[in-house]
């Protein structure tokens, strides 16, 4: 590869000989693994002319690197790096001698203390990853969303999708939730009603912050989703995490004083219970009552086989307390950090300045992208598959946990995943251990709890990057390694 | 459009027939503006599969939507909506008799309160836009990105672009930036040491988060880049606004006791004045002494024309205390959203936790794309082309500042821009007001200044928008305006 000619610079206040100050450039490069054998310097012409030094002067310090071994020098193509160097992969960080800089001090930690340490990003390397929230790629109609970036980058539209949208969002995507998506899930909300979220995290994060950012008391339910309570660890508001039920979150049992309630109404995370409608209604009641707001995650609806379609929290809200969050990750695919937030025109405005001050908005180029690809009708196609599919998974992985004596711990009616138990005594998290030698990655349950004890007897299964042929094995192996 | 057969639900436990259930929600739908005349309904047959209730049911709620004008029947193409209805745009967005949530008690407003006013974003239809921080899209390898966009696409490379990537980054994109971009400022950075970004308005983001979210004290140039000024603004810090002379920020001038200085040292913004190297020196020494981390905004510095190439304050940074925020926006495109920041691994591995929490990780497809238009030779192509057109338009520019005596408040060596003074009693926001009505966008100088009137004898005329041809008439229009 060429190097740069601009990665070169000259002091002119230094004492160091110019010719010396090039060569020592070069050589520190070298040694630290930035420049690399095979690439080549520019001309001594052209080295000369950027650094506004006589030419002899290149020529010499190329000339005295060359017989030191550092550069090669090729009749007609010029000089490049050598491989006669060893080279440190490691540069040190500080020049020796000097006092580091008290970043200790300066960091209070607050963000790594709450990150998650539990994901394992290596999921590829398993046989049997029964691990959410990622996807198996051949659901994805990926020739599909090639189309869409393709036409998403056409001329005519590529001039608006360079530009800096300050706070706006694509009016043809907001137009095509409002008239298209949110109907299924019985919501209605104009576009001032709806904002685009870098992903459901991003929406979560964003009501975490207007609602509770500068303290305040919310409740979660418990078990729920970790990066959840990773978001509110870094808030200053008190966390009250109320135990769910087979019907999800009971309303009875939350407690005064709280700013806002997190649930995932529909389908709950992670064991997959529905609530029912009288619980909606007096969950809604309350919130109107005691004066706190929803947030609705509505994280998964699309993913639902069975029953007959319950809208969702959001739809019942007449007196817009609910903050609804959705997203894409599901549907289209886990890396497009894309989704969407429907809550009061009050709310959203606020939002959207928050939005704004972090980043400004979501790339405009997935906006497009993503609204070709669901006004082209592949987004209905690609969920109708994947729905299927999941389906079909489901009911070998429903057919293998019966057969192989796992105890399944709820029944929710779709999802991509199981919420399992294990026998008194066993802790999910030892079992999970032994199952990735076994080439089984699992999810203990301990993440998911405010009290990581209380979820040692569960795991999740999840069947979204999974292929059905290997469902069975990989399900006889975790029986295999319970007994 | 099909209007999708989820968006209808029926409520069994309802008084209300569940034809009549029907009936209301295609009829809210149009009064609503949700459906739209000309969109098809679904069969009658899918309808009752999907609602669970006997197909006459449904046929006779058609049947009478089609008596009362709501729907045409269409001889072997079913059921659509009528255009003789006329619809309400504007739902309520609250049912009648419902006592509304009170989000203003909910809501403290400092989100929306900071945020910038002064943006103007239809500056497309203005004839010359002397708008700073859009591009000419003329200027953008439009096809180059496509391509590059269509090889993150491949089959091969899509697989990993799919999956949730937690908080990594793209190891290529991280290496060309390591290996080809920051060697140009003369900075020697490990990946460890190095974040991608959404946009550099992200990276000063979360510097200001990590190091000023629970408070303490901080200081910015005066004039400064509104963007950061609505930043810190919400976070609990006091902010010290420190005059700039014509060698930006006096190092002297810090007052004890602050946890971070903002600059923009190679460049200032808006002054567009170069910080000498002693300068340079002194503030690197009190950063030390005083043990306040110094955040570099890089903005720009692709589009340095004149003098010798000057490396960053982060190459002089042998303690480890500059954070650097460099981005892509100005060099590929605005609407791109994509930067990095490169500092100490333990600021790096915080911010990092950070920004897991509020949106995971930069999308995978844009990070694969950018890596490819970076490596295959594109950005230096893009830049080089950019660099030698705004020379030229900036000496168009210059020229016609002088011939309509027009007065330069500084004089740098680059960018996209010039800053410009007003003679004593004139004001900048009038100035804009009056020009908007010739076609002219000038951008004042008041929201630059930490008391907007100290900027009411400034103005910035930038020249990244428009075409050469017409700086002339532009500037002439300007000095129409002001005689």
């Amino acid at each position: 590869m060429p190097i740069p000619v601009e990665s070169f610079f000259i002091d002119r206040t230094s004492s160091v000989p110019l010719q010396v100050q090039l060569q020592r450039q070069i050589i520190t490069g070298v040694t630290e693994g930035r420049l690399r054998p095979g690439d080549a310097l520019p001309s001594s012409r052209r080295m000369a002319a950027h650094l506004g030094v006589a030419r002899v002067t290149v020529v010499q310090a190329y000339a005295e690197l060359a017989a030191t071994d550092y550069l090669d020098s090729l009749p007609r193509s010029g000089h490049r790096i050598s491989d006669r160097i060893e080279r440190r992969i490691d540069p040190p960080a500080v020049a020796p001698g000097v006092q580091h800089f008290d970043w200790q001090r300066k960091i209070d930690g607050r963000f790594a203390r709450s990150a998650r340490t539990d994901r394992v990003t290596d999921w590829r390397q398993y046989r049997f990853p029964f691990v959410y929230g990622q996807v198996d790629p051949e659901l994805v109609d990926h020739a599909a969303w090639r189309d869409c970036a393709v036409r998403a980058l056409g001329r005519r539209e590529f001039a608006s999708l360079t530009a800096d949208l300050y706070n706006e969002d694509d009016p043809e995507l907001i137009d095509y939730i409002a008239r298209h998506i949110l109907p299924r899930r019985g919501i209605r909300a104009r576009p001032a009603e709806i904002l685009l979220t870098l992903g459901a995290q991003n929406g979560l994060w964003m009501a975490a912050e207007v609602l509770l950012g500068r303290g305040g008391r919310c409740a979660v339910e418990d078990p729920c989703y970790p990066g959840l309570r990773e978001i509110l660890a870094q808030t200053r508001a008190e966390v009250v995490a109320l135990p769910v039920d087979a019907h999800g979150l009971p309303p009875e049992a939350i407690p005064a004083g709280v700013a806002a309630i997190f649930t995932t109404a529909s389908h709950q995370c992670p064991t997959s219970s529905t609530m029912p409608l009288d619980r909606r209604r007096a969950l809604l009641d309350c919130a109107s009552r005691q004066g706190f707001a929803v947030i609705e995650d509505d994280y998964e609806f699309e993913m639902c086989f069975a029953g007959a379609p319950s809208p969702a929290l959001k739809a019942m809200d007449v007196a817009g307390a609910v903050i609804y969050v959705g997203s894409f990750s599901k549907s289209v695919f886990p890396g497009l950090r894309m989704g969407y937030m429907v809550a009061d025109p009050a709310f959203i405005a606020e939002a959207r300045a928050l939005r704004g001050l972090v980043m400004r908005h979501p790339p405009g180029m997935l906006q497009r992208t993503l609204a070709h690809f669901l006004s082209l009708g592949h987004y209905d196609a690609q969920m109708n598959r994947m729905r299927r599919i999941y389906a079909e998974r489901r009911a070998v992985m429903a057919q293998a946990i019966t057969e192989n004596g796992l105890i399944r711990a709820n029944g929710g009616a779709g999802g991509s995943s199981f919420w399992m138990s294990l026998e008194a005594g066993k802790d999910s998290r030892i079992l999970a251990q032994a199952l990735r030698a076994q080439g089984v990655l699992i999810e203990p349950g301990t993440p998911f709890f405010a009290r990581e004890q209380d979820g040692a007897g569960f795991y999740r299964l999840a069947y979204s990057s999974i292929a059905a042929p290997l469902i069975e094995e990989g399900v006889a192996r975790i029986r295999a390694a319970l007994t």
